[in-house]
């Protein structure tokens, strides 16, 4: 049998048959249960849980794919709320008729992924749905986390804005491997774990006031989120910001503005500006860190508003993305 | 607007104002984070944490729908692995299109189940998919608990089966709300949170070995997969079983074996025999319990077979489903 069927999520024998096969032989886990959860022993402290559902287009795209994505898009999640990831959960809706191949490439990708970020993917769910109920698979993955010492997010005028690297990387990626936009490009998505990055730069300073990764929504929207969650004032510097070639030639061509395209393996963290060199050469020191740059700085702890200062001096206000669609990038 | 767009799911303005006015208005807790991952503080101990994605075709059906069936199977995976339900998180995939007012019900419905168990709904996700690449609403909960005292599984010769009351309810009412099998009948699924019953049968016993909630693949898959996991065999009484008129006449004209419908608010529990009053004293005082019954003995403590003992006296080996299609039953 090469193909998913509907039997396969019956909860009965071709379901035990494929879980056996694709599932527990990739993510091997005791944890997987004589019970209906997965049991496991975790310290008295503070926990972080996040939850994520993947349904990217195309499901393999340079640079990654669906099970890639669903496994990092988790772990950082947990990373830039200061959490040391630990245990994951992972659910697949799955199209009958899709190819099991298909499936052991996104299982086996999820394994490696998740070994980088040394978490257990100790739980698991597989529905099927009839032919033309979904569009090849969807993932969700769900992720614990402890967290040691929680981020203060006590922002403050001053602070530096740094980004690891390059914005709108995955978004032009996936957009192009899609072959709509008749758009040829060698750029690969950003997808990567980052926690052991962000476990560096934590490492390196105990200023670090908050992190995001910003996915959906791009950059501007996540800072317009801390901006307006902690009332501070931000000033982007347009030319700081790191952009590849192509993704500008992309942007042009098309009409995105980079500032709001999807990012799937970079952190945006705001530091104390006496921290911002530790920071930025613990983040350089990992090769999906070497653009680290500064972009901007806290100009004030009012009026939630994210600033934009342009090559030619100019200040604008920046907002959420609003009407940009690109449906599907994660 | 009444109905959900693509930019609904673009992590942009409109998926902000769908979170505000929809999730954070029903769910309303303040772990809804500053922070990409939910914060909370627990206690040193056993953890317990599980996932699952919910298709159910139709999403409203008699008895419940997707939404409250999504907490409910959570919770009572969480509550037959012996563990108190604490946090949950929810994601949507959401078809383009789809009514808003729709999704409130459904949003509603979960808040409503989720305080039956006391259970936070601590972070949530949201995409949306081209009209097309999904059949509305597709839902995963992920679920964590806290396990005072784990169930010890040491099943022995003698044990009890107990069922918590008639099975198969869930398939027949759902199969029946298809409208595809010109089969009219009053029926309503049991889809319940079955964690304060099961609580209660705890208190009245130490010796439970262990439980499942018999869902997908029904009662004889549930008790394969605990005869082959323990390796003890299990003697069912055929006529012990709880059974509502209407599913048997179902499963006559249509050819269904009820042992292997879903359920989704029924228990099936392994008890020490001296426990067994104890056991269905306390599941009958609850609702949803009224027709316990003791169902079966563990014949010994090995081959790891399941045996159906008829009214005639014959004895047949029961296996887990196979072949029986009945997709998106949850």
């Amino acid at each position: 049998m090469d193909r998913i069927t509907l039997a396969h999520g019956d909860g009965g024998e071709l379901a035990h048959q494929l879980i056996q096969q694709v599932f527990v032989s990739y993510f091997h886990n005791d944890a997987y249960a004589k019970f209906d959860s997965a049991l496991f022993h975790i310290e008295n402290g503070q926990l972080a849980m996040t939850t994520d559902s993947f349904v990217v287009k195309p499901i393999f795209f340079p640079g990654g794919n669906i099970g890639k994505l669903s496994v990092a898009g988790t772990v950082n999640d947990l990373a830039v709320s200061g959490a040391i990831p630990k245990m994951m959960t992972c659910s697949f809706i799955i199209e009958e008729g899709f190819p099991i191949k298909d499936l052991k490439q996104i299982v086996h990708s999820m394994a490696e992924e998740a070994k980088k970020a040394n978490v257990q993917i100790i739980a698991g769910d597989t529905k099927v749905v009839e032919r033309g109920s979904a569009d090849g698979i969807y993932i969700n993955t769900t992720g614990l986390g402890i967290v040691p010492q929680p981020l203060t997010a006590s922002i403050q005028e001053g602070d530096s804005v740094i980004i690891s690297g390059s914005v709108g990387d995955h978004g032009i990626a996936v957009l192009a491997a899609r072959g709509e936009l008749g758009l040829m490009t060698h750029l690969e998505s950003d997808c990567a774990t980052l926690y052991p990055m962000i476990s560096a730069a934590m490492k390196a300073s105990k200023n670090i006031r908050i992190m995001r990764d910003p996915t959906r929504g791009g950059l501007a929207t996540s800072l317009v989120e801390i901006c307006e969650d902690f009332q501070v004032t931000i000033e982007l510097e347009e030319e700081a910001i790191p952009l590849k070639r192509e993704v500008q030639g992309a942007c042009e061509l098309l009409g995105f503005d980079p500032l709001y395209l999807a990012n799937e393996g970079k952190v945006v963290l705001i530091v104390a500006k006496e921290d911002e060199q530790n920071v930025l050469d613990a983040i350089r020191s990992f090769p999906e860190g070497k653009e680290a740059a500064v972009i901007g700085t806290v100009r004030s702890t009012e009026k939630g508003q994210l600033l934009l200062r342009t090559p030619l001096g100019t200040t604008r206000r920046l907002y959420r993305l609003s009407g940009l669609l690109l449906p599907r990038i994660c």
